[in-house]
């Protein structure tokens, strides 16, 4: 491999939009499973408050789906991801999947550690990475958070905060559960405010499957919805404060559906041949 | 008067987003009842299950903003909108305000009747029409309707149909209770079956003001989404039954607010002179 290539070599990213069919056809799981291959598929449950009750059921899954190798990667604190153990554990696997949660207990958890480190130099190399829900969030370089309870009132849905994600990928702003909370509001507000950055919405038991090569393709039962600020004409994001209204002229917005795909390098959906 | 202006004069339309504010500054409401200036508001509550307790409301909102004449347009059944006392009604109006409710209400009740076109002649002899929430979704040609009880699941929000409204004003579909009810998708839908015509929704507490040119203002506290599928290079309505994913291509999404506004005729936002 030249110096070129490794520099610019990575992995798969499967994104998921939560609530992921684990008993029907599960068209997105048996894909994980897939590309895993005979290969150790590792299990993080660093964003769950239930770590054992996640790695037992996808545990389960994954091994229905025919996954030989299974390893659970679960750290309660900080203290707990130090374990070189857990680098050893990547060292060995070819595909990582991340459930779901907060987001913030993912990035909280690995940012600035040598697992961290060990992730993306394994993914650079082309191991695939998974992420469910917050597992799917934390994949970008920027990182979508609710402030409080949002399932409760929808209505302060626009609450919301971005901090640090893993960085997996860049230009990519990445939400989930989408149309079933009622997103849209804060993938705007948050393309507003660097309109360099896409956003991307993705519906829950929906996916995107994001090639080494910078096109992914949609694949389940939901919408993901792309928000493209590169053309943005008007904002005044930067001019308001906490009550204020957000504006913004000029999005481009796609709805894709499974069978479509969208290239990150020319901005343009696509359908995907049949 | 010429026969060429008298063609294309009409009145202006203010379409709110529902739950306006009656008790604070009342921004949008001093709006309605400053255009009705010395002539008489009629209050429509034909979209209402409780027409006397609309009207009662309305009554004392509109008095206490300095209206000197009001009078109640309802009407319980289709039966009772062939009295002549409410055409007579229209005639001495310079302004109309249709409360919210359903909007099937409201278009089962007026559609093909002698009043409806009394309300579209005055309309275009200069009065102005304005409606909240159901009031508002009326006054297009086609006309957003949820089926069943959205509030409780969001999640079904999809579920919709079209039908035909008063008309008073082309090529707009307006949708209302905008971010509160998560209404994007639907929207986006209602477009992608036609996108000739523009999609509108409108937040909460927030209206437009949309004058004889073509032209409207936002007006209140929320937000006013307007998706233009004019440039659309793909979607699958017209192959997709029940229960597939709409996909959509190349849409422009603009997020208005107050100071703000929007040219029907060149499909353009703007940011309204201070």
């Amino acid at each position: 491999m030249t110096v070129e290539r490794r520099r610019r070599a990575r992995g798969t990213l499967i994104l998921i939009g939560g609530s992921e069919d684990k008993q029907g056809g599960r068209m997105i799981l048996s894909e994980v499973a897939r590309r895993a291959g005979d290969g150790t598929l590792v299990v993080a449950t660093l964003a769950s408050e239930r770590p054992d009750y996640q790695w037992q059921r996808y545990q389960q899954v994954f091994s229905e789906l025919g996954v030989k190798r299974l390893e659970h990667l679960g750290a309660a604190g900080r203290e707990d991801v130090v374990d070189p153990r857990l680098v050893k554990l990547l060292e060995d696997a070819t595909a990582i999947f991340f459930t779901g949660g907060d987001q913030v207990k993912i990035t909280s958890k690995l940012g600035g550690t040598p697992l961290l480190t060990a992730l993306r130099e394994r993914f650079a190399e082309g191991v695939l990475v998974a992420g469910t829900s917050a597992g799917a969030s934390a994949m970008g370089e920027a990182m979508l958070v609710s402030r409080g309870p949002e399932e409760t009132s929808h209505k302060v849905e626009g609450a919301f905060y971005m901090t640090r994600g893993l960085g997996l990928v860049s230009d990519l702003i990445i939400d989930q559960h989408f149309a079933q909370r009622a997103r849209i509001e804060r993938l705007i507000g948050a393309i507003a405010e660097n309109p360099g950055v896409l956003g991307i919405g993705i519906d829950e038991d929906t996916g995107v499957i994001l090639e080494p090569d910078g096109r992914f393709h949609v694949l389940g039962a939901g919408a993901v919805y792309i928000a493209d600020g590169q053309g943005v004409t008007h904002t005044n994001v930067s001019e308001t404060s906490g009550g204020h209204t957000l504006c913004l002229f000029d999005v481009a917005l796609h709805v894709l559906n499974h069978g479509t795909g969208f290239d990150l390098g020319s901005r343009r959906p696509f359908r995907a041949p049949v």
